[in-house]
């Protein structure tokens, strides 16, 4: 079945969501599934859903649904999850312990090679089997491991500088928790930003307002 | 000037950038802007700009901008920052430290009252002044401090029995780091998510087609 070209990011952005619902009905071995029930679980309508996986091929069958384990299968081809891009982690503070020790990488798309701090305090703790390295000791390692994307779990007010540093060593792919807009900067740099105030900003907004969807 | 009557989550979910950089703007001193500028800022168009903060009733006048201090009130007004509502932070891992040590929830909305766990060998433990309790206080703990909302920093397998105990004792608003869906059994539960991993997978595919906005 033809694709679409032009994939609107809004699209792009339920695919993890696919994907996680797909994944937990496959560990529970469910075999198919309606367009009616998934959307249900994604609380979006089923005409969306169609829509959505018709954006990428298709994959249903009119009266019998969609198979579960295909569809995860080509969701997680189609977000490239498997491709396990090498990374690092820079900042190993509590925000960088808390992201290297709950996150499965390898699952969603990277391989975690290495985790950077300038604090002597932390460098020579381990986790997961890596060593906390010295910042200083950043650029040989992208080189010797063929790094291409960073996990920044730094201050904002040192975003600026090391994504300079990670952009001279070939860096354009950014995990950003901080406020500084890198894009504004560094024009072809790939980022995606967890901004959690305005998550909880929003949530503040809602509560107020008493919206509850 | 007459405001919308329904505003869409979109416009709401846009309300927290713009007190960041309206904020931000006003911390340097900053006494107008263009709608232009902020836009810029922003990465919406001038139109978009103008479309939103008409929804609130306007405060732009043409040919002049908007005045940042005057406009920044009015969204922290919007979003109800000043409310400081009483809240309680579950799971004192190292997602429940990094969210307790960075976040100014005062400035966000919300004042944090408490901090629950259930390991001994962190109950007793303290962080910006407060000192984490064990789970079995919980019940009386929002009672006598008039907690309105919870902000969970534990494993998926723990929320629906937390969230029920939570609930039981009037919290109807969650801020939610697990995968698992409160609306779908706590239908007026009031939820925001942090999926770290579907901003993860989308990175993942943003690199692989080299989306770089």
């Amino acid at each position: 079945m033809a694709k679409c070209n032009n994939i609107s990011m809004s699209v792009i952005r339920r695919l993890p969501r696919y994907y996680r619902f797909l994944s937990e009905l496959d560990s529970q071995n469910v075999e198919r599934i309606s367009s009616n029930k998934l959307a249900e679980i994604m609380h979006v309508t089923a005409s969306q859903v169609r829509q959505d996986l018709n954006c990428f091929g298709g994959f249903g069958q009119q009266g019998y649904g969609y198979q579960v384990k295909a569809l995860k299968d080509e969701i997680t081809n189609i977000l490239g999850l498997n491709l396990n891009h090498p990374a690092i982690l820079i900042g190993f503070g509590n925000l960088g312990k808390a992201v290297a020790s709950h996150m499965s990488f390898n699952r969603l798309g990277f391989d975690l090679k290495g985790i950077f701090d300038k604090d002597i305090n932390v460098i020579g703790s381990k986790i997961g089997g890596i060593t906390v390295r010295s910042n200083t000791d950043i650029d040989r390692f992208i080189e010797e491991n063929s790094i291409d994307s960073a996990f920044l779990c730094i201050p904002q007010n040192s975003v600026e500088d090391t994504v300079e540093r990670l952009y001279k060593s070939g860096i354009r792919t950014f995990w950003n928790f901080s406020h500084f807009d890198i894009t504004n900067i560094f024009e072809d740099a790939i980022v995606e930003n967890v901004h959690l105030s305005d998550s909880l900003m929003t949530l503040c907004y809602r509560m107020n307002e008493k919206i509850d969807k």
